[in-house]
């Protein structure tokens, strides 16, 4: 028998909701009971979060992973000290969360690269900060592809039975248009297509959205459907994959989450964002805030496994002990089911 | 005691589903207790489509609204007869389909100019059949705006809490970019206060999204949120309106499916109808087809009212007796609450 992954979890800013729902979701049993979580963090953060959260946990500072201690009750922390716990406002951007969140990420990647964990789960950063710690991303998976060396890769969306793939996501909705060619889109539909595999769905079939209103209406208002989007579509026919399209994408996400399509290829960022958030997303009227947000986020055609929680920092409620866990549960939950499907493979 | 409101119902594509969720709509006692309705359309499909569907109701032909027939049981029509049944094939393109389904709209359209009828509601086009018969136009409203001689219109989207005005709609996404200004924005940001009125909400707030993803994130992709956007917010406040933005595109549709805002005003027809379609539409996997298709479409703006099923002319269904008259009348509901507003302005 196998014993459980090894997953490493970077903590995410420490400014943000991030810590929180790390130390949430690693104090519920049901998580323990399918993997081996060390946090990658600052320990001392992580302390006072466990008591501010009153969750029932004990840190355990480790510096090599081979000396994690993951008995229930304990939280091993693959410590880097790098956050000044007194100058830490919960909400805050701040160079000083950006260097820190940064690093955790780089140095959970590293952990990965080097196989001392079988793979990693992110909670939230916040691009300003990161911004203002001199680091030049857009995001985690940025981050991801340059520090693995991977050229060829896509950001998977899963809630549910939808599933998403991006042609493209942290680009102006302008340089989005000019980003859909046939190429782009290909490589898309293979790693929706791949995506679908690895989570033990076969033969998948695949919806591939339109980028103009109606799909262009038969080339009524743009030409992208027909010059490019239709022609990658029978490029991915012709190597046997199942897809349809280009499908206007106010119908493709109805029939998606009613299950005619086991994944979905759009164009730009909230082209798949918008309907995924508001099939996971619950907004608390009377809280002014998420009541739930599930959604997680994969990485997909890198070298080492990545999830995470595709919510924000969400700064407005850090400190304040409201944040929903439930991402970080299913980000963990994704990281584990990838590494079962690595091990049939 | 007022009596209650005459509505003009355009039937829609004949080889389309419009015949169909018309009548099964005024079949629904629950409908005439509201208004009296009267359909434009041709007497002769009408009658095929009642025997079809099984639908207790009988075709009273009227060429004078004077001389409509609004006991139970009747279907008054104002007959056009324009269209050969016999060459009639449903779920097909044709000419003689979009000649005549323009008719219809423009003949309801002249009907509510000259004050015989109280509103308009419209059963769905499809545009390529009205473009075969010689029409350029992408829809509805553009058709309703030059009949009636009105340049500053809106489409407003209505399902449930979410209420959704468009700042372009039948456009390429890259001409979409290219209509995000301060002008425009502002405009349908007053459409849609004016709007919440009409609906009888008072102060409404109104969340405007941005165009880019993350609303730009401060400018990181894209500069239409701090040049046209924000601007326009700021004018629309200076006028006493309460608004909120640019509100990222994926967290604003759950925010107002739960309540915190009364109106969103967006960016390009996807933004809003991927929202709206995902909470109004449900897809039946087994009859692969959709089972509801709530959803309503008005054009603020108007000398006269005009709202409309949100749905298209769905020719895969058409003539199997399967389709849903959810969206129809909910179309003929709002026309009614439309026209009390205005009895009481």
């Amino acid at each position: 028998m196998n014993p459980l992954p090894i997953l490493g979890i970077s903590m995410g800013d420490p400014a943000s909701i991030g810590p929180e729902v790390t130390v949430k979701a690693i104090a519920d049993p049901a998580v323990t009971s399918t993997c081996r979580p060390i946090v990658v963090g600052d320990a001392e953060v992580l302390r006072r979060t466990i008591e501010s959260c009153g969750v029932d946990l004990l840190v355990h500072v480790i510096d090599e992973v081979e000396n994690a201690d993951f008995a229930d009750g304990t939280l091993s922390v693959y410590d880097l000290g790098n956050v000044d716990s007194n100058e830490l406002e919960p909400g805050e951007i701040s160079a000083m969360c950006g260097a820190a969140s940064f690093e955790y990420v780089t140095t959970n990647i590293d952990l990965a690269m080097r196989g001392r964990i079988d793979g990693t789960v992110t909670g939230p950063i916040n691009k300003e900060s990161i911004n203002l710690a001199g680091h030049r991303f857009s995001g985690h998976t940025e981050i991801y592809a340059e520090q693995t060396g991977t050229s060829r890769y896509a950001m998977l969306l899963v809630e549910g039975n939808l599933r998403v793939v991006h042609v493209s996501t942290h680009v102006s909705l302008r340089e989005a248009c000019d980003l859909v060619r046939k190429e782009r889109v290909l490589e898309s539909i293979e790693l929706m297509h791949d995506a679908c595999l690895q989570l033990g769905i076969p033969d998948p079939r695949i919806g591939v959205a339109g980028l103009n209103p109606h799909a262009s209406d038969g080339g009524l208002f743009g030409d992208e459907e027909q010059n490019e989007i239709l022609p990658a579509i029978e490029a991915a026919r012709g190597k046997g994959m199942t897809v349809e399209g280009p499908v206007p994408s106010d119908t493709l996400f109805p029939k998606a989450v009613g299950g005619l399509y086991d994944g979905c290829v759009v164009m730009y960022h909230d082209q798949g964002h918008i309907p995924f958030k508001i099939v996971g997303f619950d907004w608390d009227r009377e809280a002014r805030k998420m009541s739930s947000v599930r959604g997680v986020n994969i990485t997909l055609g890198l070298p080492i496994i990545r999830t995470s929680v595709d919510h924000g920092t969400a700064m407005e409620i850090a400190g304040r002990n409201i944040a929903s866990a439930d991402a970080m549960k299913l980000a963990i939950d994704y990281a584990v089911r990838l590494h079962q499907a690595r091990q049939v493979t």
